[in-house]
């Protein structure tokens, strides 16, 4: 049996996330975060996604791309506030020994007009991820409520948001282009991104989403946003 | 970036399933199934699974490396009766552009003397399956309920099971070696593992599990275990 098995993409998720800061932790914290997946050759012909339309989630299977060939034995989650380590195994760091990621999309639309565009709702995932499978959610089988979940049992504590006027103003007129961009921008600013321990009231975040880069501060449990760029 | 990504496994699923035919189509439908996972060097430090314990169930992401090399762009589900085609990101096949499998198990216990062994219940995978990943299960994220399945909606009918004497005499031997492997052969063959459209009473059909060859006939929507071998 061979000791290494080599994938390649089949397609590229395009995603608001120009980078790594700021990501929702979980796909569902942010339902307006979409993504599309434009199926590359030879796999963009429309019967490889036929009857996929009657699933309303799917599994990506996925590369951590930029953070491939890093990893350690333990990890700081977020969750634990970074400051105790689990296992690697134990979590969903994206430093792992084989950078593969998992995440469960709602799946929007189907385009198969020229090649097939899927599209998909609460992506928690970098644009330009390499994706290498997508697969059902079967929720007969993968639906556990009653399921242990460690030290990820329920959604973070979340940050109410705020708007100055001036960022009001620059996003109301950037919702011709991005119609929802003022709930994502609400929806990941809630999740509190961070770096952990940083907690001064006057500090400027920047978190970029599409093409702006997002400037906001965080006040006690409320984050207020200066300014769109 | 890189149009291919190579992974190698962090060890080798040790299941009672020698070959693919038999094996339970999703994990939950044979909680008798055990299965055991030795960690290869340079993984096998218990820190890697520090924490694990906390998560009663977790993501394994292995490779299909029976089948693959082999794909087509539809597939016919066995839930379909084997005669509608899907599309292969549709469906759970092995068959798949990038043949990686993803199998949601409960875990029964962790072992972390001599290097790392953890031991799953309710396995669906052919012994010697390369693993890439381990992942704890979140259920606030992965629990959905309400999700569409599509042609999955839910478990397959199942057969009853009756046991000859000579068989039932045989396993009773074997449960001083396996003391689940009455249970073992009665949750696998009441998932009907016969070929699509078989339905001759007389036949005889095989199952491996462990070293045993299990025949078995199929009298309407009774399986007969006849021997155990």
């Amino acid at each position: 049996m061979p000791d290494v098995f080599s994938f390649s993409p089949i397609g590229h998720l395009a995603t608001p996330f120009p980078d790594k800061f700021g990501i929702p932790r979980q796909p569902s914290l942010a339902p307006h975060a979409m993504g599309n997946l434009r199926l590359l050759p030879p796999f963009d012909r429309p019967e490889t996604v036929r009857g996929l339309e009657a699933f309303s989630h799917v599994w990506l299977t996925f590369v951590f791309h930029q953070t491939a060939g890093e990893w350690n034995p333990t990890v700081r989650p977020p969750r634990l506030g970074g400051n105790k380590r689990v296992g690697v195994f134990a979590s969903r760091a994206p430093f792992r020994p084989n950078p593969l990621g998992l995440s469960l999309v709602e799946l929007a639309g189907i385009e198969t007009v020229n090649g097939v565009v899927l599209h998909f709702r609460g992506v928690d995932l970098v644009n330009g991820t390499p994706v290498l499978d997508i697969k059902p959610y079967i929720p007969f089988v993968e639906s556990l409520p009653q399921a242990q979940g460690g030290f990820v049992d329920g959604p973070p504590a979340q940050l109410s948001v705020a708007w100055s006027a001036p960022a009001q103003t620059t996003c109301d007129l950037a919702r011709l282009k991005y119609p929802a961009l003022h709930l994502l921008i609400e929806e990941v600013l809630a999740q509190d991104p961070r770096p952990a321990y940083a907690d001064d009231p006057q500090r400027l975040y920047g978190v970029r989403l599409y093409e702006f880069d997002v400037k906001w501060r965080c006040n006690g449990t409320t984050a207020i946003v200066e300014a769109l760029e």
